[in-house]
């Protein structure tokens, strides 16, 4: 397939996959009987949509299309820059704050970018403010499950990258209980595209099994001052270390497109 | 003067000025009826005093002295480390986070660094949240009147750096109303150091001004929900460009004592 169809069956697909989550959202507020609905906010480079609902607090779900430049610097740690810094990007990311303190923060992205090269990014990853061994365990199982139909190295490399990633040294923490991150991975297009597909939907299958399982709990003060002070980290992980948050707020990127990730309240002790 | 008593004296004055600066604080909290003192935590490198007040609902008064080396990096934009990344560093910062959102946020710092050369480098500056044009006029008289004292170029040179500095570009907006900032001064130590002392003894005299001015007036929850916002800006700002928290937490620095910076709460639509 050549690189042009390629661009447009991944772009049409975030675009796609971004109204399915919100669907699937709005179908989880109407069950909890909130009723809140995503607000559409379009821009040159996409769309992102917002909600502030009754079971998320604070969520956003964007799709973009960016034909643009890398900065020099940034170039430089980009695979297939060296006699070009344009680059092509499609991508879908997902953050969700809910309310509930009981009910883990997720967040998720899928990308298509492409230099002289073109690899899939992406991945999901979940953080609980209240520690659910259970859950943990139940959420890693089924990324196994969705990784192993592709290929049984994923999951064991995916899991690690993310536990890396999403790692916050000046505090010693991780952000979550991770899940699976990947990068540069340009092995097979058609392979890794059904792998994209794929990472989606189930994300799409765990808003739904994670949130619904926990939203009607019954949480008290102490648990929302949990949460606050676990939100002031997510902060400081995405405007300290996130690659992307960065790279976007330094290359003149859709500000409130980008910051549609933080929480709508954090506390710091 | 030889470089070890510089040194000396510069530290000194730091401790010193960390002590006057709390004690003031607390004789503001005592005039309030909150009679809340501030907690003492040192380490290795220096000690950092935080408050939580009646009138600072969050506040911290740090002073340290480092002995280290920059990282490769970070070492090219400084000036003396061609040869030697090391450096020595003494400084006191000031981050106050008050209750009422009509008294704005208050920034000090001043520092006196040393590679193979040894400059001073330091400012205030104020963040309300609430426009007050009478206050910021205030302000900027006083801070004027200190600085010609010692010499009449250095108001408009530092207002100017001060602006620029604490900007936030992916907002296109300035954090607060200004003030002064001053990096890499070596022009004549006794007179430098004298200009330091004068930017430590004036921020003393304006925490009293600006603060018992208004921490009696009363507000309502749209003022909260406003400074709760400009709060979100002042972590943005912190984390994604302050160079003195991106290199502390890059460099092992304490994370409590660089990060007692941040607001008590924050909020993001």
């Amino acid at each position: 397939m050549n690189i042009k169809n390629k661009k447009k069956l991944a772009k049409n697909w975030f675009s796609e996959l971004q109204k399915i989550i919100c669907k699937e959202i709005e179908k989880i507020e109407k069950v909890y009987g909130s009723n809140k609905k995503f607000k559409i906010n379009k821009w040159k480079h996409g769309e992102f949509r917002t909600i502030k609902g009754g079971v998320i607090e604070k969520g956003g779900v964007a799709f973009s299309n960016v034909i643009g430049k890398f900065p020099q610097e940034f170039a430089k740690k980009i695979p297939g820059t060296k006699n070009n810094n344009k680059f092509w990007s499609s991508g879908v990311s997902v953050v969700l704050h809910p309310k509930n303190p009981k009910v883990p923060a997720l967040h998720f992205n899928t990308r298509f970018i492409c230099t002289k090269k073109a690899w899939f990014g992406g991945g999901i990853d979940v953080t609980p403010c209240i520690i659910d061994n259970i859950q943990k365990k139940y959420v890693h199982k089924e990324l196994k499950k969705m990784c192993d139909l592709h290929n049984k190295k994923y999951y064991p490399k995916y899991k690690k990258w993310c536990d890396k990633y999403f790692y916050l040294p000046h505090r010693k923490e991780t952000r979550g209980i991770g899940g699976i991150f990947f990068d540069y991975k340009m092995d097979n297009w058609e392979k890794d595209f059904l792998f994209v597909k794929d990472v989606g939907k189930k994300f799409v299958y765990l808003i739904d099994q994670i949130i619904k399982k926990k939203m009607y709990l019954k949480w008290k003060k102490k648990d929302k001052e949990i949460q606050l002070l676990k939100r002031g980290r997510y902060v400081e992980f995405n405007l300290l270390y996130d690659r992307g948050t960065i790279f976007g707020l330094n290359s003149g990127g859709n500000t409130k497109a980008i910051l549609m990730s933080m929480p709508p309240n954090a506390k710091w002790k």
